[in-house]
């Protein structure tokens, strides 16, 4: 039969089973946006004939990267937040409010073409204004898992310790936003786009708005992703408002179940970690972010050990400063090693699973993606492993090719990505759109964001500004 | 008057002062290899007749990017030894009696055109067979402070907590390598490659043999390079032979003196750190490898607040598992933060400054390299701030240059390498070599090391033997 494409190569690494699914010489047959079937490059190269072969020579084809956090929208605030304490209020809380829609579509696009280039294929994006983000991710050509950011606190900067004040008027109208973006997006792109509820965190919105999300979560069989016990900021909130940590708290409310993915987790005491995996939810960790903004390693593997699922995220530009699911790979392992102090702790062919299938688990789309198995969507990536940091390729007594992807490849490697059948990345070349334009717009939206924020930033006097004066930025 | 080149651009990080020396529309006069003048774009393009003109438009130009200690030599096992305890023995001891000097020297080429392409312009490379390293330091242009690694230790796998055997006959030749290394090289290749003395660590050479070293590099007027309290294995050993931790016993020897680059200090305590520092001697911190090899971020912090210059290295390719300074900048970053608890410790600025003139003072050749002022030597790069990772560019109220060079570049934004005034990487190719067939040599030459080190691979029994039967790697 005549199939739309046949992949074959040298080394395919299918994550099926729970390893890394190894096979030489092994070819996929793909038809329609999903593999058909995968087996010995001699056996599909006879069986069928496709409209377009590739031969993966010199590279390593594996399943798509997935990002299960991300604030895309936030992009063009790349590196204006870190080196501080206080991030929220003191490093982009100068900015975020003149992040207009523009601005925002513009940096979403930036960073779906960042991430795109380095072989993420799954976006779990979380922002304010997501409908030209759904937009961008449609036109791109990419998967995502997104939703609003449901906040019902009020949008200023709080000193340390303040309560925030909560606005019922906002939390209702970034609901009512949430809930718009599911009737529009939820399924739309060929089903690439799936649209969840994104409270913003137990202690930006009400009890009663949580409750509400969660009954209509449940009514639209969709999930919850909310940042949960996401700092000491967080934690300092809950105890003031209701005398309890996060976890408590919500495993009291009943909103530790299969439903919600816990972000983050920062704050967790492991044993909390354990309480929400053991209670059926999955947990992002985004390792690079809350390293920088924290100087914190989160529990993801006292949550793994209880049997939850983890994936991997980005979290925002400022912050970060990137999106690129191989810097959170490598960050992954050797955060948790020096966790630890121990480095055989979360070796390298675990956080290429939680960037893939334990990614696509934790997301609630391990169905569709995650793994290259006759049934699932074609997202995969071609690896280039003839470049100078893949290089030499050892098969035997040990392959290298999963340490060399983890703690060697930075991204730049990636030579095509393709989802759901389609490539939408080749020979260095964003496919659908000109990027050119993308770059250019972005540079052009991020200009006039300083001069707006500069009042603010100076009153702030975060270390930034410091630096800025001592000559040190 | 006519020179060799003028280099303009809207972004120059100089790394004069005590900043990071921005200069806003500045540009640099160099002739017969040194920086003769620095000064505003207008006042040089009027004043200066160039055989060659460079236009940095769209890129930041700052000091070529030092690595202070790399054994360039183990390239060929990247990917092969982590995610391991016991790395020396356990992970790359299988596989470094095989490497011969034709695969050392294949490895190293590789090691250099890897960094080389990521910004790195001086290499402080240690390793046992170094006449080939440096004919290839010297071929492809790059600068050197290297060593010979004297080591009077037995070369066999040791079992934890066995006292090594010292064999004076090994610890003979491979000084007398080290002497014939500094008559060859020191001050070759138009000075770009300086010899010191490399003894592999206190554990691994005996009193007398370390003190016949000081006494040969003070009448030579160089340096020593060497692994001091570089884990727990050797302060084992050091309490075995002497009953004293490595640096009280390096004290009382009279060890520690300007003369000394500590390398690692990995497990020296903060106040071991301090006491280094204190006595004139430098660091450099390897934080990829330690951090992957041990799960340790090493004392780095307490080094500089005794006032000691810290350089940056990236070690080896078993075990790192690349050769990237951008990689170590952030690392070192991150891994402070979270060490300290504390996103303000170790901001950009300062790693970007240990990656450059604080580098240079770190291995002595600050007055030569690290910073763009006249009368140094002119190695620089360009990196390409139009590339995804580094937009958009923010110049105010707050530039985001320094956080974008150190959190979000890859490496692969390096568009340019000068190195003493001869441009050696430009327009994607390495100018001096055939890039190709230094990859392909590289391969080729890596290939029988497998079935060679596969007996004692097994038998050892490694986590990544165990993963390797399991369909993990």
């Amino acid at each position: 039969m005549t199939i739309d494409l046949l992949i074959h190569g040298p080394h395919v690494l299918t994550l099926a089973g729970d390893g890394v699914g190894y096979q030489a010489d092994f070819a996929l047959a793909i038809d329609r946006g999903r593999i058909l079937a995968t087996g010995p490059r001699s056996d599909l190269l006879q069986e069928y004939e496709a409209e377009r072969t590739i031969d993966a020579d010199g590279h390593v084809v594996l399943p798509g990267l997935i990002d299960g956090h991300m604030h895309t929208g936030m992009a063009l605030l790349r590196g204006l937040a870190q080196d501080t304490r206080y991030w929220m209020m003191h490093g982009v809380g100068p900015f975020t409010p003149h992040l207009s829609a523009e601005a925002i579509d513009a940096g979403s696009r930036l960073a779906i073409v960042e991430a795109l280039r380095a072989g993420t294929t799954t976006f779990g994006d979380f922002g304010w204004r997501m409908h030209g983000v759904c937009e961008s991710l449609e036109r791109l050509g990419v998967r995502g898992v997104v939703c609003t950011t449901i906040r019902e606190a009020e949008q200023r900067i709080y000193a340390p310790g303040e309560l925030y004040t909560f606005d019922p008027n906002l939390g209702r109208r970034q609901l009512e936003a949430n809930l718009a973006l599911f009737d529009r997006w939820h399924g739309a792109a060929n089903g690439r786009i799936r649209v969840l509820f994104g409270p913003q965190g137990p202690d930006f919105v009400s009890r009663d708005l949580l409750l509400e999300v969660q009954r209509l979560a449940r009514e639209r069989h969709t999930r919850i992703h909310m940042h949960t016990a996401q700092g000491d900021r967080e934690t300092e909130q809950m105890l003031l408002r209701y005398g309890q940590r996060s976890i408590p708290w919500l495993d009291a409310l009943g909103y530790l179940d299969p439903l919600l993915q816990a972000i983050h987790l920062t704050d967790a005491t492991e044993d909390e970690a354990a309480l929400v995996a053991t209670r059926g939810c999955t947990m992002v960790v985004c390792s690079g972010s809350i390293g920088l903004i924290d100087g914190i390693v989160p529990p993801a593997r006292a949550f793994q050990a209880a049997g939850g699922s983890v994936a991997l995220g980005s979290d925002q530009a400022p912050g970060n400063n990137n999106h690129n699911i191989f810097n959170e790979m490598k960050l992954t392992a050797l955060l948790n090693k020096v966790r630890a102090q121990d480095p055989e702790v979360m070796p390298a062919w675990r956080v290429l699973r939680m960037a893939t299938i334990e990614g696509a688990r934790a997301l609630g789309i391990a169905e569709e993606v995650g793994s290259l198995e006759p049934g699932k969507r074609a997202d995969l990536i071609l690896v280039d492993v003839r470049r100078p940091t893949m290089l030499p390729v050892h098969l035997q007594p040990m392959r290298n090719l999963v340490p060399n992807l983890v703690y060697s490849a930075r991204g730049d490697e990636v030579s095509t990505v393709m989802i759901d059948g389609e490539v939408v990345f080749e020979d260095g070349r964003v496919q659908r759109i000109e990027e050119a334009e993308i770059l250019a717009e972005a540079q052009r939206l991020a200009e006039p964001l300083g001069a707006a924020a500069a009042d603010d930033f100076w009153r702030v006097n975060s270390p930034s500004a410091r630096m800025m004066r001592e000559g040190r930025l």
